[in-house]
């Protein structure tokens, strides 16, 4: 069966197969292993230490053992059949490598070796053969270039970097539930120490390397499927395949299973198409965020958040609402978290009369029963204050979570079964709560050795990382949680609007169009488009004037001038027919004095509409998440403010009232300034008719531009628009 | 010698010999210990435990024994001068001690106990008798409601919570260069904490509590004295004195000693005058950061900030610049430091063409030589590869500092003499470097001990606190350092306003003044301003716009209407005589059917002028940093984007300049958009005069509002103000 045979879904559903069997093997060949290699022994040393269960073959031809284990002179001299070949040869020894394993009936390889796309023309030449013989065998690869896996609870550790091992590095790693993608195999070692200094574990934790035919979002499709885990962690540099992408994260959404994400390479402007003005918007505004924030995958800023991210949904789980109270020593820590909590959008309720009453029975004189909770330095004393606070609150159904402070063991201290029984009666109010109990210290600190077995003896939940980190995980989690409540239904697959009829186009699709055929087809798809007559004569044009009204607009129209304005192509205010007769020859005299070879159609004439709110409209083509609109408030507050904001296509309407609401200048719809209060259902629906046009227009659009849309209350009317087709 | 005697520059001197007698004492008596009380205990132990070489007295009337220590019956029992008196009574029994302690010549008093100003109007009362008493002694009080202080190097420890007890903590106290101010006593702990990890310590750590008559400006001006102090860390919820604090931030950035601070309490919007527009404009703006930014105070927004950017200071000292190379193991890696120091502002300017050639010739094949520096996995088997970078880059002229990718140990690991070995060649290339070498890890990771014990014994550098936070750290110390280079000289006290004559004022200094009162005052004080007249009748104002020109405007005058447009007092673009006499009335009317009570002065008569660039221009009262510049553009972009920035005054025209050209507006100062390009300096002088005019005012003044300054490129002009006084 060949890659050709099992595309679509089949090569999906063939894929999660012989991911099974690349990340939890029965059998392995470790092929290239070398006792001169450290790589290899990296590898062969952390098969072992992690107890893999299942069989292992070296194979190398020039030796008779390594790494002290019998070695084989090839693949095909196995007897058995093997589930996964971890491949350490490079270059054209490996693509023998993977044919000889294709034809042992081998469907799953992990690359460790470089040399590929990302060393210069050749290494592009050789990856190209590379997935030629894993099509042509129907393997899945991990890599090339990829530093391995770790998948810890099945006991399969195959990954190149030292683990416990005396000269680089100190790492021990313990099983957990959170499974990471990773694009950079350093960073896969990061995630570990990261998890071991709070408490929590990975499940899986695959680096992907070049990406040969194993994706970002084919991991996170095992990951859905796999039961140990339950938080999914990225690291990525770029996504290939953001349909693959959008796919797997609606299945994770529906699975339940958050997607904590930190993407790489933001100051990385990419080189865009700057013909229309949407190109520039959408490179500024951060299509990535944009998109992870539309597909319910939560964005974070640093690795120190997407560690404590994790470690959160990992130990504290999906939160059922974000309304908090705190109990705390000190009123500095309670400022502390209040800042904190608006920041980051935690609400903080007042607390419920009952709860005031039982407060101030066991607060002290010096004390006052208002969220958050400063009991004063009187917790120090009385170590039954915290745990009865605890007791109270959390019986209040103002709140959705009760944040306690409490800060880590720095390290080990003399007594431990003192400090445990301090904290029994913690222990035993938490356990009691009905809502989640989450500890919270000033600082981000690391979970000591001393620190965690502190926590299983005293069966204290794990601090969250400070009050700066914790409670932005926190508040991501929550989102999440709301975002799956709202949204879970209206991730739709853009194949749902294939069955919307639209109008056949009138230009051929290709080039830039003249601005005539942009409101033509906008027109034709039921999109308001200002009333205009295409004049080929100066008495034409006075003629459309005449019909159309005055005072009148008229332009140069060409498909080769997309700028007409700044060459002097474009006359306003026109009073009267003498006017527009002017005006005509003004217009197709400057277009011909910018470029004397020019094609002209002629002069479009248009009623000049009175000052309104202006919004651009735009859809472009992103390089990763392909067409993406543009929404922003038009003249000066583009160009000076650049206010606008993104997001991928398909688009709903109340996405897009979302995005026109979080513009700075948002406040100009509720009226006022000048203009009048925006029908904003309207205005939504036209932006959503704009986009599902540009959609239904499918991979032949490059941009589509509406620029100015006009909106004067519930008047809504495209002005100018820009058409550009890749096919130039 | 009272505190009456001892005023201004003199008192300021005294201050300084009684905190040297409170904060280094040679002799100290404990009032009111006792075996009962675990803050009796705890300072106690603390005092033993740091090492305190003078002499101690404690003294309890009812017991012979305290804490194992003889104890005497009252202070003056005690036959030798004190230093200082650490009081644990409270009450009126603390009123007594004091007057006993000034008896005995004890100028220096620490108060443990609360229930003082912090604890409503019985406790207000109590702190104004305690300020009595200290001020008829002239002594200084660190408190009442303070957890203490630690002097570690000078041995000096008094603070009532527990350090290396087993049942609350486990911190251990080193001596360092870090004088930490907070006015949280919790904070202190967290500092202590966040040191320890950070392998920093402190100098001096002082809770100033209810701030009697010791405030954070004052044991700042002592730690810029204090030679053990190199780095000076603020926790700040209120400053009491800001004139005091500019003092003390000027003396400290002139002896290099940087100061870094966290303001808690940013989401609790102080009350504010909401008559001018101004009020909300610095209620929102944060004018504590533009008051620390002005002062050379670096801001940092987390307690993790506040420790990793003192650490940073501590362990590496002040950069002399932003340019910044980086040697990596990974792509990954260098991504991640790209994106955030562009975000935080370092500078990351290529290799020069030597500095590439030496890298290529060491670099692996798949390896490229540019900044950051991509070692590739290489530098895991070649050990010399990051020394032999590190020799090389630090000779390139284009770099202030070289990061170099390093993580800290997570926990213990067997072999520590083979891991000191590896990392030799790095202590001996960073020795030998010109430039820094800053060793920065992925993620945010504590200093083990183990780590401690490495870095001591390889000899390299600490770790910053990893990419986020370490890099935002370094970020702002090498901001601080160019602050100072540039405004050493520039901080002048408000004094000096006071060299300038200004016009005496058209009216009384009371309550809200009439329009015309306003631009009187200012254009008495050189502030250019539109011509006006006030008429008293119709034909006053018709001859008044016969001689102003047309259009015309009119606008009602009276002090008791500041909001005139709001009910119709103003009339715009009159073209004629006739058009104004009726606007005269018009206006009268409109001011009489409002509040038919007003006393009105007449109406102004003004030209119209033709649409421009318009600017709000505000000084207001703030209640901590005093009279406030506020400067935003005005209309749609204040109203709807409060598109503004403040400062406390006084202020330089560069100062204004920086202000306005960081508005989001701020490219509407290059012209363009209907309006010429900006008269920037002339701009920027006429704000300066109208801030001096309300510095020279001084304390009389609430608010004097400039709504709009009409800016046309050279041609500025207010056509609108509104004066408050404070006295009503």
């Amino acid at each position: 069966m060949s890659l050709e045979q099992v595309d679509g879904a089949d090569w999906r559903s063939a894929k999660k197969d012989r991911m099974r069997a690349l990340f939890a093997p029965r059998s392995v060949a470790l092929v290239g292993v070398s006792d001169n290699n450290d790589m290899s022994r990296c590898v062969h040393a952390n098969m072992l230490r992690h107890g893999f269960q299942g069989r292992s073959y070296l194979v190398n031809p020039n030796r008779d053992t390594v790494h002290g284990q019998r070695s084989l002179k090839s693949l095909s001299s196995i007897a058995e059949p093997i589930d996964m070949v971890f491949a350490l040869v490079s270059g054209s020894r490996l693509l023998d490598l993977m044919e000889e394993a294709g034809e042992c009936g081998v469907r799953s390889v992990c690359v460790l070796g470089g040399g590929f796309g990302e060393n210069g023309l050749q290494g592009e030449e050789r990856q190209r053969l590379l997935n030629q013989v894993a099509a042509k065998h129907s393997q899945v690869v991990l890599g090339p270039n990829t530093i391995g896996y770790l998948n810890v609870p099945a006991g399969c550790v195959f990954y190149g970097s030292p683990l416990r091992a005396p000269i680089y590095t100190d790492l021990a790693v313990v099983p957990g539930d959170i499974g990471f993608v990773i694009q950079s195999g350093i960073i896969a070692h990061a995630a570990l120490r990261g998890m071991l200094v709070r408490n929590v574990g990975p499940s899986l934790i695959v680096a992907t390397g070049n990406e040969a035919n194993l994706e970002v979002h084919d991991v996170i499709d095992y990951l859905v499927d796999d039961e140990a885990t339950k938080v999914i962690g990225l690291f990525i540099e770029t996504i290939r395949d953001h349909e693959g992408f959008r796919r797997a994260a609606q299945r994770a959404l529906e699975a339940g299973k958050p997607i904590v994400a930190m993407k790489a390479g933001r100051s990385a402007v990419a080189a865009k198409t700057a013909i229309s003005h949407t190109g520039a918007l959408v490179g500024d505004a951060h299509v990535y965020s944009a998109a992870f924030e539309k597909l319910g995958v939560i964005s974070v800023p640093s690795l120190d958040d997407l560690m404590v991210t994790c470690a959160y949904l990992s130990n504290y789980g999906v939160p059922s609402g974000r309304r908090a109270a705190l109990v705390a020593v000190s009123g500095g820590f309670c400022e502390i978290f209040a800042d904190r909590a608006a920041e980051v959008g935690i609400e903080t309720p007042e607390f419920s009369r009952s709860t005031i009453a039982a407060l101030t029975k066991i607060l002290p004189d010096t004390g006052t029963a208002s969220n958050p909770l400063d009991t004063t330095g009187a917790a120090q004393t009385d170590p039954n204050l915290f745990p009865r606070s605890i007791d109270i609150i959390t019986k209040d159904p103002n709140f959705d979570v009760l944040f306690v402070q409490r800060s880590v063991w720095t390290s080990s201290i003399p007594d431990v079964s003192a400090v445990i029984g301090t904290y029994r009666p913690w222990a035993t109010a938490i356990a009691a709560s009905p809502i989640p109990v989450v500890l919270v210290g000033d600082l981000m600190a690391q979970v000591s050795d001393f620190e965690a077995d502190f926590l299983k003896a005293s069966q204290l939940p794990p601090e969250i990382g400070g009050l700066q980190h914790g409670l932005a995980a926190f508040a991501a989690a929550a989102g999440w949680a709301e975002f799956r409540r709202h949204n879970l239904q209206r991730i739709e697959a853009p194949a749902a609007l294939e069955s919307k009829h639209y109008q056949p186009l009138s230009g051929e699709r290709r080039g830039t169009w003249a601005e005539h055929c942009s409101l033509d087809w906008l027109a034709a798809n039921g999109i308001p488009v200002v009333p205009w007559r295409l004049a080929k004569s100066r008495e034409a044009a006075v003629a459309a004037a005449n019909e159309l009204g005055y005072p009148a607009v008229v332009k140069v129209s060409s498909a080769q001038l997309p700028h007409k304005s700044a060459v002097g192509g474009v006359v306003l205010g026109l009073a009267d027919a003498e006017d527009v007769r002017d005006a005509f020859d003004v217009v197709v005299d400057a277009a011909r004095r910018h470029d004397a070879a020019i094609e002209i159609d002629g002069a479009l004439v248009m009623p000049m509409r009175e000052r309104a709110l202006e919004l651009i409209v735009g859809i472009v083509r992103d390089p990763t998440w392909g067409l993406t609109l543009a929404v922003g408030l038009g003249g000066v507050w583009t160009e000076v403010l650049n206010d606008s904001n993104v997001t991928p296509l398909p688009v709903s309407g109340e996405e897009v009232k979302r995005l026109l609401l979080g513009l700075r200048g948002a406040r100009l719809f509720s009226g006022g300034h000048g203009v009048p209060k925006v029908d904003m259902e309207k205005l939504a629906q036209t932006i959503v008719d704009v986009a599902d046009l540009a959609a239904a227009a499918g991979d032949s659009l490059e941009s589509l531009e509406v620029n100015p849309i006009r909106v004067a209350g519930n008047a809504i009317e495209a002005l100018d628009s820009l058409v550009i087709w890749r096919d130039r």
